[in-house]
């Protein structure tokens, strides 16, 4: 028997999304340091699965975040593929150069929405943060390099608490002015629900045009996926994940972290959203990536393939 | 700073949703087993977090279901609490005198939408096995004790796959026809995403009145917080779940079970949905049966209260 989908329940949600896998830059700059020959394995076989924007590195302080210290490499010894774009955070214009030298097919910039965050994570206003990326986004412009805006901390902080919409609309617009061409939204300590993320929703969509704009869940108290299939029911139509649910919370250790890329494909498969990525493929990458790192997968999806697989 | 939820965002959700905790029954009857004492100050301590029903037993084969064993011991030695409803399954007039001399404050009965499940669970077709239910509720309506019926299998089979929409109408019509106040809705193994949840629910709703309805979702793919948000949605105030994500997936083994309370807790909270359950008081209870039991605790929410609290 074929279940068809009832179309007055998918009214409103997009035909299509597209997902940012993040787990070998997001992910893994949160977990412990695995070799580079996994790093390189992982994004190769995420290349096989459907998925069409791969985060694969960044190029930062490497006495900040040591697990993204080999960067460079990892884009050195990737198959490329066609139609892939391989992404890099930068936060800076020597971030930007290494990225671009590395061959980046495009770069992300990382503001938050938390005066807090901002001064207690880089010791500088909002304002000024942003500044700062004045001459990354003018140098991609010269290099038609897309570049990408996240802004953390979008409905909670871990040091002021609250995050007004407003303040979230600021900073997502000034990034969009700046020449983002993609804001992500990310809730990076999973503090969200609906509610919440609808109300920060109404103020960034009174400025941003929706086809803009990405959704980036942590999973830290479990709620991501509700969060999710809330921001598609405003017509967002691009998501941030990670296989596996690689990653963590720098504010609360053995916490979860991102949001798994499994679980995500599940929910747009059931909602009969197209999103390209073959799940078979993927659970696997999950699996061996877990193991790597020497724990169980967060993903509940993973976990249950896995299951299913051993029984057979 | 004090953020006010735009009502916009929670019209049509209920203003306070009841709990039913089944962790002790639903959850403990697919773990190993654990002490009598371990399961009698699980019930104790979940009657100090502001839970209203906590199923807390099982009157049925020790042959098929160990774990629940020693349920009248449970009941004789729990400390009642007044206004909680201390619930127990009852398969049959047996198991329902047994429950009623163990004081039980309600029983429960448990069918299934999916013909394929009942046949290879119980050897039986739906219809005869609704018409064995009938000696315990005309007991249960001389003796004043209400009877729950759940519905398993209410959008996906272990055994046939689809089930249809009109299948979990007929069977949920049938229960609350037969007397019982209330009817759960069990997708027991998980596979639900809101689409299909929602289908389901039209179909229910135009029999069974939605104050009459409870959800009963298993997270063994990430999907249960979502399907409990769309059925909020759809003003159903009655969610089942277990602490610490209690339970597991016969049909996958090392697969996650029921949705976590913790992460329910959470969910209403921030939708600002009345419960009456402190998440402070419960999330302690989750990590000490899970150690117990020698499992991580499946919680999200129970994860990173853990971690925060280690922190401090």
């Amino acid at each position: 028997m074929s279940l068809t989908l009832n179309p007055e329940h998918t009214t409103g949600l997009p035909k299509a999304v597209r997902i940012v896998e993040v787990g070998p830059r997001d992910g893994l700059q949160n977990e412990k340091a695995v070799s580079l020959e996994a790093k390189v394995e992982l994004v190769n076989r995420l290349a096989e699965t459907g998925l069409v924007t791969i985060e694969t590195g960044a190029f930062v302080s490497p006495k900040w975040v040591p697990q993204m210290a080999d960067s460079a490499a990892v884009f050195a010894q990737i198959q490329r593929k066609a139609g892939i774009s391989y992404a890099a955070l930068t936060p800076n214009l020597q971030g930007y150069a290494a990225a671009k030298a590395a061959g980046a097919n495009e770069v992300a910039v990382f503001g938050a929405a938390s005066e807090a965050f901002t001064q207690k994570n880089i010791n500088c206003s909002i304002a000024e943060s942003l500044e700062r990326f004045a001459p990354v986004m003018a140098q991609a412009k010269l290099d038609g390099i897309q570049v990408r805006g996240y802004v953390s901390c979008v409905v909670g902080c871990p040091y002021q608490g609250e995050v007004a919409p407003a303040e979230v609309a600021r900073v997502a617009k000034a990034l969009l002015d700046m020449g983002c061409y993609e804001i992500s939204l990310g809730d990076t300590i999973g503090v969200g629900t609906p509610a919440k993320v609808n109300a920060m929703l109404d103020a960034v969509l009174a400025v941003v045009p929706v086809d803009q704009l990405a959704v980036h869940f942590h999973d830290t108290y479990g709620q991501a996926l509700s969060n999710i299939y809330a921001a598609l029911q405003r017509g967002i139509a691009v998501v941030d994940s990670s296989v596996a649910g690689l990653g963590g919370c720098p504010y609360a250790a053995g916490a979860s972290g991102n949001v798994a890329t499994e679980e995500v494909v599940y929910l747009l498969n059931g909602l009969g959203i197209q999103s390209g990525v073959d799940l078979q493929r993927l659970a696997p990458i999950g699996w061996l990536i877990s193991e790597q790192l020497g724990k169980a997968p967060s993903s509940k999806v993973g976990l249950a393939l896995k299951a299913k697989c051993q029984q057979n």
